[in-house]
């Protein structure tokens, strides 16, 4: 028998939960009937939980229950937080991956206290000095990694390489089959633009790549992420994010246009009745809730940040990534690529 | 009589030129029919452009041909193209408003070269140290400025201040009714978010903002830049190139995800005679040609560069920045904003 896959879930965190974080899991049962070698820890109040499962007939033998009593609220700061947390659903369910041994942890509660409760409990990586956070983008082909998209500020040029090993174990853990592409995002294709910082990358990236954990694109300019001639993106946290959301708030600008083009005279309404399923395909490839799902690289044991304001459907798809992450052995994967950098700079050689 | 607006242009820069110059030239005029105090001074070859000149009808006694044999290409590095280029339709197109009196140059040639020689003949404005290079975004009500997008890999806070009131000034002399709102771009919008730059330039800015020439709305995150609250979006050149390039890719990976959608069957194809006009309303409303232009700020005069690759629409609507940024006297509003500030600086108030 195959080994079990345990995702520990916080399902009280983010609006509308534990509703959208159960309805979730039933979801992607639903979509998944084949997967027998999952296990679900559920850390929430066991009252309100118990109640509203009947309602899922998806969700029997496959979880446990743990009950907390305290919910870490999106108003708190991270300090607060950490006061009375210890006892919250979310600390607990990254505490499983040490009290459970549960394979990886999903939440869609506050984003910097899951990151300072993830960092305290599981520790950081030997030889990583900053964890990351990663996200999955559509592409022409499928999705690429983007990392950091806002946990650091700023970053060296250590930092830049190992985003760049961890988020190709990442990348590998998702798509086994394909080797990764590196790129570092910059303002221009030749090898002199942009920072000081970027041009050392440069360079050692391309050194680096010869340890075959991922072939080195060079560098990419922000149009062409979503060409897919790239799967990892390598940049700082300040320049992830800010690309991050102007690609949301550009996607978002662009749908609601479209919509009020289609919806100002009586021929454009008529013609959605003959392209609804056309329509629907377009929204459903590159609907943001199949992308939902931001990954926590350099510590101890992968932590998943759902987006908070996500539905049932967006929550279901962060637990297929958690699946595919707990399959894909993350965690090995980036101390194997991690290690190749030290025996390199051990011997000096960068 | 009015002042008559004298928009120097150099005929031969980027892709298929002199032909869409011309021609945009003419589309210009006919769009603007009721324009009448508008001379064009053309700079290229004379042979070619005579010749051409007999297509345009509207193109006549509102122009000066001002012979130079000599064209920029793409490919020359600023170097190499400083070396020749005094005799080069680019470098006499700016020369011309020292020479001539143009009041604002446009090119369509190599950015670098036309960054370059633009400092070089108009140099940097008394107390600036760094121009910018500026952009036109659309958004949900109108169109607002970014800058910097480029020019200006590593910024300190006397620049940032700088783009602000220059960028306030040109949304002033496009807008001359509205009261330009400004915004840092960052990661947060809670004071504390940020890098320290930032952090302390929310503060400068926020003093600054009194002395009336914009509101200041703090800070932005990239997935509101869209929705027009802001008018002057204000970042380092490094943010503002990744951001400016995220954000074409993704309408370009949105746009031909959907016309793909819409041509995959036989309903949806039908769905597309129905939705003929609003698709087209839809296109027209953000065709990045009506955006074309980026203008450089912080010379001696005003210089716009228009995409390389647009075609003749794309080039008229660039003219028609360059005439309303004549009419609307960008340069003496940027003196008048800096001295501002100056008079701040020398009673040691900032």
């Amino acid at each position: 028998m195959a080994e079990q896959v345990k995702i520990a879930i916080d399902l009280m965190g983010g609006e509308n939960s534990p509703n959208k974080t159960l309805e979730g899991a039933d979801l992607f049962l639903s979509r998944n009937k084949n997967i027998k070698d999952l296990k679900f820890y559920f850390f929430g109040d066991e009252n309100i939980i118990q109640e509203k499962l009947k309602k899922y007939k998806n969700l029997n033998n496959n979880y446990k229950i743990f009950n907390t009593e305290i919910i870490v609220s999106d108003e708190l700061s991270p300090i607060s937080a950490l006061k009375k947390g210890k006892d919250s659903s979310m600390w607990k369910s990254i505490q499983a991956q040490i009290d459970h041994k549960a394979d990886i942890t999903l939440s869609a509660g506050n984003t910097g206290v899951l990151l300072v409760m993830s960092k305290m409990i599981l520790k950081t990586l030997e030889n990583v000095d900053k964890p990351a956070l990663a996200g999955l983008w559509p592409n022409e082909k499928n999705m690429n990694v983007v990392l950091d998209l806002g946990a650091n500020i700023d970053c060296s040029e250590k930092n830049l390489i190992d985003f760049s090993e961890m988020g190709s174990a990442l990348f590998k853990s998702i798509f086994p089959d394909d080797t990764p592409k590196v790129s570092l995002l910059n303002i221009g294709l030749e090898e002199m633009k942009g920072t000081e910082l970027l041009k050392t990358t440069f360079l050692k990236l391309k050194e680096i790549s010869k340890l075959g954990d991922f072939k080195f694109n060079g560098y990419i300019e922000g149009n062409q992420i979503t060409k897919g001639e790239s799967n990892v993106i390598v940049t700082d946290g300040f320049t992830g994010n800010v690309a991050l959301k102007t690609a949301e708030g550009t996607a978002n600008f662009l749908t609601q246009t479209l919509k009020k083009s289609l919806s100002e005279n009586l021929l454009s309404k008529i013609s959605v009745i003959f392209s609804y399923f056309a329509m629907k395909k377009f929204k459903e490839r590159l609907d943001p809730r199949k992308y939902n799902g931001a990954i926590f690289l350099g510590l101890n044991g992968p932590v998943v940040k759902s987006h908070g304001g996500t539905d049932a459907l967006g929550f279901s798809y962060s637990i297929e990534l958690c699946y595919k992450i707990a399959k894909g052995k993350l965690i090995e994967k980036i101390k194997n690529n991690l290690g190749h950098i030290k025996s390199l700079n051990d011997k000096g050689q960068y």
